[in-house]
């Protein structure tokens, strides 16, 4: 009966080609791709965009690391017992407990039956209450509003009021999204309009996080960088900011400057005066600020803090620019990734504006409902008096109290070895040491067509099982060459990790003198 | 302190705004836009295409619906009791009970303790045991591949084998995305990529889903629209094909064809016969067949079944095209719209292409693992002799059987009312009566500047207080008009709803004769 196939011809290629070939059933009925096929879709005529982003986070070294924790559970030898995953701010991947609090909300609101367990704590219990009421059907399987459950909105409004010392936020500004990511490609995606044939600009620092140079280059906008400044401990200078725009607005129309704060890979923690700086460079410059504010939670240095880009335009600067600040509920002290909860709070958007946003928004339905509780737990956490009030504080202050630890013991590590320097770990869950690489090593790397930096690496994730991304992934000055690395894995794995890399570092050092 | 406020001057404009005005701290301590704000972003310089887009199911009607609903309970009089949503396909909104085997593994996978307890049934323990083994640190808060858990999207290809009659599915082809919304975005972005200064085109039925629309005019695509022919149960015509294609051709380069079945709005389901002409016409024409098969478990009409593009393909062609084919968690019998799960295959594609695809995912980090784990279920139900079995199998039979009823019960209804025609709902979860509207109803809404559709669903809404979508925002033949209406409410819900519409279009018709 089937004795014939038709291979289709490549959309371009000058003549389609057909082949005829013998079949039997079996081949008929596998759906495997045939090794002859000239097919429709080739990597030359897709999305040029989409094949040349990249996401280093999650690149071929991560894929590399997989194979190689496959292979150990298969029994085979390796000069290491265990992969150590610290490429990716996936805290429980790294056996970060959830709170309890957070888990019980969600497990309640998802099967109801458990409103009448006695095991569930009443606090539990009324905040499923609460939030089912506004869900349709009293359901968390009802979509919500595009932007989000009108009481999470409510509840994210007053956190950010209360965080902010009294500056009115209006829920209506705020909405829920899949992890930050949807929010930062929905405001990108907006300012996306070009008014001449130049592209649309974004300034970026560098080192970035690599969603913004993805996103850029799948939207086909143009990124310019800025530099921070790793001499003093990666702040942000005027006159870089100065120099990137008047760059940056020779090849495209620059529209918005993005800010990491605290940083991605970085680890800082911007100052109130450099905040001010910022937002009066954008005020200038007709810029919409975009700022990444997913660590807020994650301050560990004595000497910093965490002050929102909003807060200190309205209490210490006279400007009224437009601004988006991005929140996940990935990160912090709950790290609930794969819940994909995130919210974004615009300032300043015309109504118009923000009604066009919304209406966008509208074609994906909405987040994940599970995803906008996790957030609504995260800004209104149980309070004192509350039945999970002391249990979620003392989960809280661990966790926070772990990556405190290590953020200083990473810079210790690091510093401490030859040829390695890294700025303290005042905020967010990364260290992004330097590398002085001897010229042996960048030579090799070359003759391998790799990054000097992306060899060193990947020799380190070979010998010693360490997965972390190297600095090109997020960008830094030319001639520099950094890799990052999460503080997330638990502290007895953390320091078999301090202890494998400068293992790996004197070897690797020892191989090239 | 703060005694002046600069507002920025519009991009665009031709000079820069500054108003200076007296502030008290109150003043300054309120992010409420300032009226005389010029902004940086206004309707003009922000993205056209997001502007453009229209998303019906989510447009005023079902905002002015909502805002009945507050006034109603603040007490206000209005000529109904309450307000009945049947705008979308929201199933839990609209009452229907969520599946427990469902909800029973949600709440176990996220709140793990109650592994321990006695009444949460064995194969719900051994189904979360079973996935949370595949997750990062067993924890549902850890992202997961871009494409999704490694053992969720075996058992999606399991499934799909089973489904298709033993047609191989390597789940590698298979991945997770956060409802079928996203699948369909990445697929149609993939292959946006322009070879002329014509944009890609896209063959979409008519009437249609608005994601489709909304989609590509996001993406700045064209689209080729093929009219159902409503005379015979919306079926598809290879002539009306061909003369969309070669329409389409002389304003774009058409790509791909998106066909869904069972169909939304019109319900109805394609035969085997016509799946064929269908992949022969797109095999002829080059084109990436694209498959919304959400529908797949609803399926009504005795006559009727549900064939997948893929097993037709495979078993009754010897074509071997390119094929991406969509499922979700938000239908069929378990309706979890809010917790976004969702699923694409794609088959034939090159493993280059693949690679691609994946990439890009992979600057969404991952999908909710929460909603995966609904695929799971929904893919891999309870089987005979396991605890879950006989509840599961009774909530699912009860669900679809009141949908078969009201499926039957909606046909007839509008059938018997005087100037309305409706084809039989084979499948889906919507009819879409055609209104044979007298001309004085057309001049009255062209005086009111709105389409004669919309003016009547409007009239509808106000005065008998039913939330259905106008047949405009689907798309339909010119001079048709239709509107769209969901059979979820729960039954007697429903008949009420029935009710109510046989007298508003009898008093609508007198008004107007």
């Amino acid at each position: 009966m089937f004795n014939s196939i038709s291979f289709r011809g490549s959309f371009r290629s000058k003549a389609p080609i057909r082949v005829i070939i013998n079949l039997n059933l079996k081949a008929c009925l596998s759906s495997t791709k045939p090794s002859l096929s000239t097919s429709l879709l080739n990597v030359d005529n897709i999305n040029q965009n989409i094949r040349n982003l990249e996401y280093a986070v999650r690149g071929p070294l991560v894929i590399r690391a997989a194979q190689l924790k496959k292979e150990l559970k298969q029994g085979a030898k390796k000069p290491f017992k265990s992969v150590i995953s610290a490429n990716i701010g996936d805290c429980q991947a790294m056996n970060q407990k959830p709170i309890t609090f957070i888990r019980q909300v969600l497990a309640c609101a998802t099967d109801t039956r458990l409103l009448a367990s006695s095991d569930v704590p009443n606090d539990v219990k009324d905040r499923v209450k609460e939030i089912l009421e506004y869900c349709g059907g009293a359901s968390v399987g009802s979509y919500s509003d595009s932007g989000g459950v009108e009481i999470i909105r409510k509840h994210i409004a007053e956190y950010i009021k209360e965080r902010d010392g009294g500056v009115e936020c209006d829920w209506q500004n705020v909405f829920l999204s899949t992890g930050a990511t949807q929010s930062i490609k929905t405001i990108l995606s907006l300012i996306n309009q070009r008014k001449s044939s130049k592209p649309v600009g974004v300034m970026i620092p560098i080192p970035q996080y690599p969603l913004y140079s993805a996103t850029l280059c799948e939207f086909g906008m143009h990124l310019a960088s800025y530099y921070l400044n790793e001499d003093s401990n990666w702040n942000l200078s005027l006159d870089e900011l100065r120099r990137s725009f008047k760059e940056g607005k020779e090849k495209s129309d620059i529209r918005a400057i993005v800010v990491i704060n605290p940083g991605n890979p970085t680890g800082s923690v911007l100052t109130e005066q450099n905040i001010v700086e910022i937002l009066d460079f954008a005020n200038e410059n007709n810029l919409l600020v975009i700022a990444d504010e997913v660590y807020q939670h994650n301050v560990y240095d004595e000497n910093s803090k965490f002050h929102s880009f909003k807060k200190v335009m309205f209490t210490k600067t006279n400007h009224r620019i437009e601004l988006a600040s991005t929140m996940s509920a990935s990160k912090g002290f709950m790290g609930e990734c794969g819940l994909r909860g995130g919210y974004c709070e615009i300032s300043n958007f015309r109504d118009d504006v923000r009604a066009i946003l919304y209406k966008g928004l509208s074609s994906w339905l909405c987040p994940s409902v599970l995803g906008q509780i996790t957030m609504d737990c995260v800004v209104k956490p149980p309070k004192e008096g509350q039945d999970s009030f002391l249990l979620f504080e003392s989960e809280k202050d661990k966790i926070l109290a772990d990556l405190k630890r290590k953020a200083k013991l990473v810079a210790d590590t690091f510093n401490s070895v030859e040829g390695v320097k890294s700025n303290r770990v005042a905020g967010a869950m990364y260290a992004f040491p330097r590398l002085l690489l001897p010229e042996k090593v960048i030579q090799e790397a070359k003759s391998r067509n790799l990054a000097p930096d992306y060899y060193y690496v990947s020799e380190f994730l070979e010998n010693f099982g360490v997965c972390v991304v190297p600095g090109s992934g997020f960008g830094q000055q030319p001639g520099t060459y950094h890799f990052r690395t999460t503080i997330l894995p638990q502290p007895d794995i953390f320091e078999d990790m301090m202890d494998r890399f400068r293992k790996f570092h004197t070897q690797f050092l020892t191989r090239f003198s």
